[in-house]
């Protein structure tokens, strides 16, 4: 296994196309080879622009996501696109339906192209997406887009480990109760109002400028958060391009990049403590006492937290 | 403190709605005395039906909720409604907007409405809101509605704590590649198409049905998923809460309740020894230890497994 691992690393440095696919499948599947991998990457690769693109369903994330790579691919960027998919418990499948939309670019060498699923739980995410990244940047993509398939669970995730949030809005929705509801005024570095060909695409960049002026976080802020227009469908994204240069600059003039890196490391590594604590609760005292404590405390012979504590216990023990 | 969670204790068994707040309050806030006041509630109390609604922003689920409240209400019903907020780590602050749509049932005692927000991790939810279902159902709720306010990182954890998960959607979205990225499918046990006087809602029905039809983990279940046409606005929800009903008696028959009330007992257990666990992690060493590791880290002067092994080993120690 450390030749293969040596191998791949190798492969991943060179920007072999199916090294990457490889390792990020490994990390999928949290084989323990990983960890080598990594550490034979090494820590001395340039960091890539790591770009969360979020929003509702049917705002347009795909399209814009491609758009985006056929962007940056003209000023010959490697590009990086994990499609982060939350699945669901019940299946653990990835919904590869929207992957369509990026053919163009299924057949260019210097585009890396993922879907990744959460594997059952959320904390899942927070340990792989990470390490995906790592391979990424080793094999020298300049940004990564970081899609979420589906309602959405891992939003929140994954602006924790992005630089930068882009939310996709589409005019209709940007009315304020909506816009707030979906909580994407926090979590959004740049808003892309997609369609915008499309009646009232006006108005929503209006309502959105007028919530990012009244929002009291942006006063303390030196980035101020962008309002753009795209018409993804037809590659009109140059406002958007336009907006993620800008931001790059801005996280590396403040060095907020590096305040940005380390948060994402502390949440990896905690993602990664806690999904072998996970791991050993499952296993502790035969498979099935986590199930034969819950059974309990179901039946009321056990208060829950008296059950937890023991679980504690169990587990340092 | 002892007495005084005796005496709310017997204030949530009367119903009594202020002990009911205080102790969500608590619950929320994490207080010790949770614990106590949940022992002293006892296992003794007759299950809620506990109803997730989820579903895309500006489907109806405040509508529909607000709907169903009034219906269970007219049977004669206590209901609890708990809106469950993901917020963002940023905040961290509950959205109340929507909670306008509640103002009908604010002043009806039978009737306990809270905001909850997951206070900056998704375990968050994990731990609480079974907490929070214990104190309802000790209050004597016959029904407990669980809405998800905002974008959605929290509907996968909401449909593992529910008994029944009602998937809310508006005509349009129907199409079939949208529902499937939604990932609505799987996390549905009903299917409610509101606004249903508009254009395309029988399509939508259609395509639902369908896509039940060909899903294949249907054939293994007892539990045929239905399909309702609702108009929240105008309080048609009677499809919506025969469907429920049946669930209701479908989840007792099989035994299917047990083994949910379980389940959810085990992701609530996990949930504490986590959180006591991350609690630890960020303690571990003085409070820097987590952030120090991963500035290390990111200078490329320790790999990720290294340093997580680090975190762990002292967490045992």
């Amino acid at each position: 296994m450390t030749p293969y691992a040596t191998e791949l690393a190798a492969g991943i440095r060179r920007g072999h196309p199916r090294s990457v696919a490889r390792a990020i499948s490994l990390v999928e599947r949290r084989d323990p080879s990983v960890d080598l991998i990594i550490r034979q990457i090494g820590g001395a690769t340039l960091p890539a622009h790591v770009v969360g693109i979020t929003g509702a369903p049917g705002a347009g994330k795909s399209t814009t996501v491609s758009a985006l790579t056929s962007a940056f691919r003209e000023i010959g960027w490697r590009v990086g696109v994990l499609a982060v998919d939350p699945s669901s418990p019940f299946t653990g499948g990835a919904l590869l339906g929207d992957r369509i939309r990026m053919r163009d670019h299924a057949l260019d060498p210097e585009v890396f192209i993922r879907s990744m699923a959460s594997q059952g739980h959320l904390g899942g995410l927070s340990a792989a997406v990470p390490q995906a990244l790592r391979i990424l940047e080793g094999a020298g993509c300049r940004v990564v887009l970081i899609e979420t398939v589906g309602v959405g669970q891992s939003e929140v995730e994954v602006s924790g480990v992005a630089d930068t949030t882009v939310v996709v809005l589409t005019p209709g929705m940007g009315d304020g109760i909506q816009a707030s509801k979906a909580g994407v005024l926090e979590i959004g570095d740049i808003f892309a109002v997609n369609k915008s060909d499309v009646d009232g695409a006006s108005t929503t960049v209006r309502d959105i400028q007028r919530m990012i002026a009244l929002d009291p976080t942006v006063a303390a802020a030196t980035w101020r958060r962008p309002v753009v227009r795209t018409r993804a469908d037809t590659g009109d994204t140059g406002s958007l391009v336009q907006a993620l240069t800008d931001r790059w600059e801005w996280l590396q003039t403040y060095d907020a990049l590096t305040i940005k890196r380390v948060a994402r490391t502390a949440l990896e590594l905690e993602a990664r403590v806690l999904d072998s604590v996970r791991e050993d609760l499952r296993a502790v005292d035969g498979e099935h006492a986590l199930d034969a404590l819950a059974a309990a405390v179901t039946r009321g012979e056990l208060d829950p937290a008296a059950a937890a504590s023991l679980l504690r216990q169990r587990l340092s023990g």
